[in-house]
């Protein structure tokens, strides 16, 4: 297997081809028997990653940090308010140094309008491969979990249906990244995409565009459609999950009046029946019990949400032992 | 040596057998001497320990981190407010999704009525360790410790007193756990204690309760006065420290009013002269200078704080790569 | 190469020798071919080094603690919010139970008055070396790396006139050490200084009177001039950067009003035009782009603000491992 992919940056699927995307998939299988058999994979050893935090984050963080440490180096958390960023320091000054001191850079920032930006300008300046942790628009490596996860349920993927629903949660107002990487990746590996969302929940106007091109180039179905039930019917996967209406308002008030106008929009029992019998239910986490989704189906036999948490790990190992 | 100890939780030392504890104080003094003499003992290679911290700490952290970077692995240190514990995820998905990544989940959690059941909420849940850095109701890697610097004091144990005894205090409310975790652990290898407090300052029934069974069950003496001398007179060792009266108010402005009440029950020269003559003096650190003890006590010669302190690393050491 | 300077602490570089700061420099120019290189460098192996920030931190956190990773061993960041340092522990406590764990102690404290204060009093409780990471008097690892890339850039240092300026930038209040680190020890490698500043931005007149002894017993010039060009005539190195005019008024508003009085005490072509054809601009960074330096001269040929910063790596690596 030839790697092509050191110096490269990470910070969104579309980027990659399908081949280059298929390299990190081979080494994260390799590193996850590695890790069952308890064989050491020191690929990165005493190197270091920077990872940037503008947001809260425990699986990301995690993942990423125990990540280094079984390959050998170290990552670093940063968080902007105990750096020099809190002083006006410039990406492209935090970019140069870093890039003088060790071999990545990851960061969240998920400020609607600004955190893709960031990491782009960062991207722009850095001798070393930057990494999408996500952003306002972008959550690639969770989107690699996810894919890996499905292809591990199901051996093969083309042809299946995968739900991406909205759903109402109201505690705080989460980023388009998930859905939108969701909808980008998925029909690329031949699935078949309905995403299903009420009117003023939906996505990136670019974002949806390239998608349909994603799919049509693919020659598999992508669809929007505006009622909950469709992203369940007759699926094999569903990632129901909440965003908020970012692209129609900004106004905090506004956007949790539209999320209390649709309090139905909760996967549950019923929902989960109308898919096909081997339909597996998934979530990035934390998920909002009762809101998004009821005990019963994400503590359920139909759910993947631990195997998909586990295989940001083995993804994101994979991601830096081919870049760095 | 057989290790049946791999996997074990490590919630309070009363669901541990002595024999048990036996193999933590013994791998203890064999990595303390490999330390001493600069012989590396990588047992837990590339392994994570995370710790998370819902209240600040030094010692506890520091020793921790750095044991695991001694041991070869990798310590990550968690505060709630970085986590999306604070956007709400709970116990059982914290569990569940670390216990994927690393080896190990150390918690400190001292709020009263609340930091024990969280730290049995994760245990039922992780398919890993749990380690208890501090609650509520223990702090047993403390006590470890203590221990360990008593026998490398006197050699043997059985038999001596030890007196432990209720300080006045103001800074802070400080939790029951390490007079608690004192009166259970040191009956079992043999010592006579002394708890002395004033009648406001009682610990948790059932614990003081389980203290006497213990020290029924190996035929040694344990009393509870409200006399401070009482913790002193002839005693080996002795371990002054405040504690809130957790058990009596929950009231701050009470609480502040009772501890101020007795501000006699300090430890000096005079309480020590009290002692056998070999007495020690002990304390967990940080100790509130001129309210708890004298300079002059805890800079003396009596006093072993920074030995105790010392073996916080060395006794968490083994229990980790015993555990782990 | 025979290393006398285990155990030693690094609090100012007035402390070292000529010879023995030489030490320093010749293992960091190893340290860094072997990085280039790509060879290991497992100097300090599973060792700690506890790094304490009193304030923020970008490059000086990050290349402390990416070099202990290159080096094998690991730096531990804490911030006194999170320790018990906020609950009253005194320095004495820290010193001397940190001394048990691991291996060094690095601090960033700067606040006026305080900062080097704090510093001596951990170094005379540590058993272990104790490393100034910039406090209110000395910053001696950035004039390390700042000296290391002037003989890198010259090649030989003696006769070179260096030019130390203040540059008026607002944002806040920075402190005197890297001016007076500079015109301590660019002196004792050859170096002819022009410190310039306007007469309330003075020094402290113990350091501005050890600069001037340094200078005369290494038979070179230092003169201090209140006109902002003098630093900049025939130099072949200057370093424009702002501080506060903390020697003449603890007053912000009065210290502002004082950074306002000299807007055109910044760094401009003009400016560099006065100095000789090879001159180079050096800043420790984070620079005020605009008021300290307009970006054409920190972005263009003449500096070197990014090799500055990777030296710092450099130069605490060989720091450390000479030391710990």
């Amino acid at each position: 297997m030839k790697n092509n992919l050191k110096g490269r940056h990470f910070l969104t699927t579309q980027d990659w081809s399908v081949e280059e995307l298929e390299q990190v998939f081979a080494l994260a299988a390799k590193l996850k028997k590695a890790k069952k058999e308890g064989r050491p994979t020191p690929l990165l050893r005493n190197k270091t990653l920077y990872m940037i935090f503008f947001d809260a984050s425990t699986r990301t963080r995690n993942s990423f940090e125990t990540g280094m440490t079984q390959l050998g180096g170290h990552g670093i958390y940063l968080s902007p308010d105990k750096m020099q960023i809190s002083h006006g320091e410039n990406a492209r000054d935090t970019a140069k140094v870093l890039s003088r001191y060790g071999e990545g850079i990851a960061i969240r920032h998920c400020a609607y309008g600004a955190g893709n930006a960031y990491l782009r300008e960062v991207a722009a300046n850095a001798g070393v491969p930057v990494i999408n942790m996500q952003c306002d628009v972008y959550h690639p490596c969770q989107i690699l979990a996810d894919y890996l996860t499905i292809r591990e349920k199901f051996k093969t993927t083309r042809g299946l249906k995968i739900g991406v629903a909205w759903t109402s949660a109201p505690n705080y107002v989460r980023p388009l990244s998930v859905p939108q990487s969701l909808i980008l990746l998925m029909p690329r590996f031949g699935l078949n995409v309905t995403l299903a969302y009420p009117p003023e929940f939906r996505l990136m106007p670019e974002i949806e565009e390239q998608a349909r091109k994603n799919a049509k180039g693919a020659g598999v179905k992508f669809e929007i459609s505006h009622r909950f039930e469709d992203a369940f019917e007759n699926a094999d996967v569903v990632i129901p999950k909440s965003w908020g209406p970012l692209v129609t308002t900004r106004d905090t008030g506004e956007g949790l009046r539209l999320i209390e106008k649709y309090p139905s929009w909760r996967c549950d029992r019923e929902r989960m029946a109308l898919g096909h019998k081997r339909v597996i239910y998934m979530h990035p986490l934390p998920a909002d019990r009762g809101r998004e989704v009821t005990d019963e189906v994400i503590d359920g036999p139909q759910s993947v949400v631990y195997d998909e948490a586990e295989n940001r790990l083995h993804v994101q190992k994979a991601l830096m032992a081919l870049t760095l």
